[in-house]
């Protein structure tokens, strides 16, 4: 079944950390679960949020011509030891922050993302396309049991969204065009730069992407095809 | 659960056309239902055995750098309009062409692959390896049920098996190591270049591959880790 609204939708791609999966909650588990006590009644929420904080420079750099291209997996590496250091818990070691790295491809879907995913895959193809790695994406997908078609990756197109060639990238290995495809994140720069090359864009609000307390815009917009509360809202807006 | 005998391994790697799918019954069967019994009591199944043969020479003629790379739908579609005027079969109009060649993406899985595919999709990472085109791959799965982890394709490396660089790339996109990798394919070129990685090897016999009279070599192997009759063959002599 196709609804009237995009007769000519084939295929959605999504967005992976923050839109399909909430990082923060399966960081500060893990971050928990290896600090076993050692760092008192640490804030791994901020933590976390710091973390992350250092992960979209480092990408602009890369778009910026300023780094060659760097494994996201290396990004967040980077990161983990400067904060490590700079909050004084240097007393990690080499394998638990290795393992705490990890977390970031173990990260676990919202609880709407699997039933969403498997009624929207019913009608059309549904694949990723994330700035994290390939390798990551994977794991992340066995992991969360995410029924993707397919999965695409920035890397790819070795460089990072919002560069058209990551958008490009997809159409091509999906062999549709743009009016074809619909790109579906909770962040609403990827839409914009998808909208830019014609794709259709279904903004889906993460209140909880950064905690209870997170600073994060959840404004529904008249320029995307589709605003929606979660993959189910989601799922019921295509018809699915 | 992991069996001894591959302490290591974490992914299999599938060949497609041909090790997971049966292209020659799916054309066959395209081949008359387009043909609606214009072309007589004509032999489909030679015809399709004639197409597929001028495949492996147009890769080759890409790997050994005479011509730059070429999507493999227009070296299928090169051929078809070559074999239809050979054969006096112009009587094809373009967009029965079109959907004859469209026939490549559509190709069924053998019966025993999906079972298979499960049982070791619980124990390990599945993708696909293909010389097809990713956008092919991806339709052949979401027709047939195929249940990947991840779609990798030759085209991704720019380039086809069994050039080394297919191989590597999918090691790269599975973040793992030769030794933590097993190719599965019919066709014995290809698990040789894998084998020459480090990759272990999976040998399944396809004896209908070209019909009940082709010519194939299904001879098991010494070389090769494992030689099994089907999927489900494989996934029991890997413990699933």
């Amino acid at each position: 079944m196709t609804l009237a609204k995009f007769p000519a939708l084939k295929a959605l791609i999504f967005d992976v950390q923050g839109t399909a999966t909430d990082f923060r909650g399966t960081l500060i588990d893990e971050a928990i679960r290896l600090g076993r006590g050692r760092e008192g009644h640490f804030d791994w929420g901020s933590f976390v949020d710091d973390w992350r904080g250092l992960y979209r420079p480092a990408l602009d750099e890369v778009l910026a011509g300023t780094r060659p291209w760097t494994s996201v997996d290396l990004i967040y590496r980077e990161a983990l030891d400067q904060l490590l250091t700079q909050k004084k818990l240097a007393f990690f070691s080499e394998g638990e922050r290795a393992e705490l790295n990890f977390g970031w491809q173990k990260i676990r879907p919202w609880p709407d993302v699997i039933e969403g995913l498997r009624r929207i895959k019913k009608n059309y193809k549904i694949a990723t396309l994330s700035n994290a790695d390939v390798s990551a994406v994977v794991n992340i997908s066995k992991y969360g049991d995410l029924p993707w078609d397919a999965v695409f990756a920035a890397e790819m197109a070795g460089t990072f969204k919002p560069d058209p060639r990551t958008y490009g990238l997809a159409l091509k290995y999906l062999g549709l065009l743009p009016s074809e495809v619909m790109m579906v994140a909770c962040h609403k720069y990827d839409l914009k730069a998808a909208k830019d090359l014609g794709l259709h864009t279904a903004f889906v609000a993460r209140p909880l992407e950064f905690g209870a307390n997170g600073k994060v815009d959840t404004s529904f917009g008249q320029a995307f095809d589709i605003n929606a509360h979660d993959f189910g809202d989601l799922a019921a807006q295509l018809g699915c």
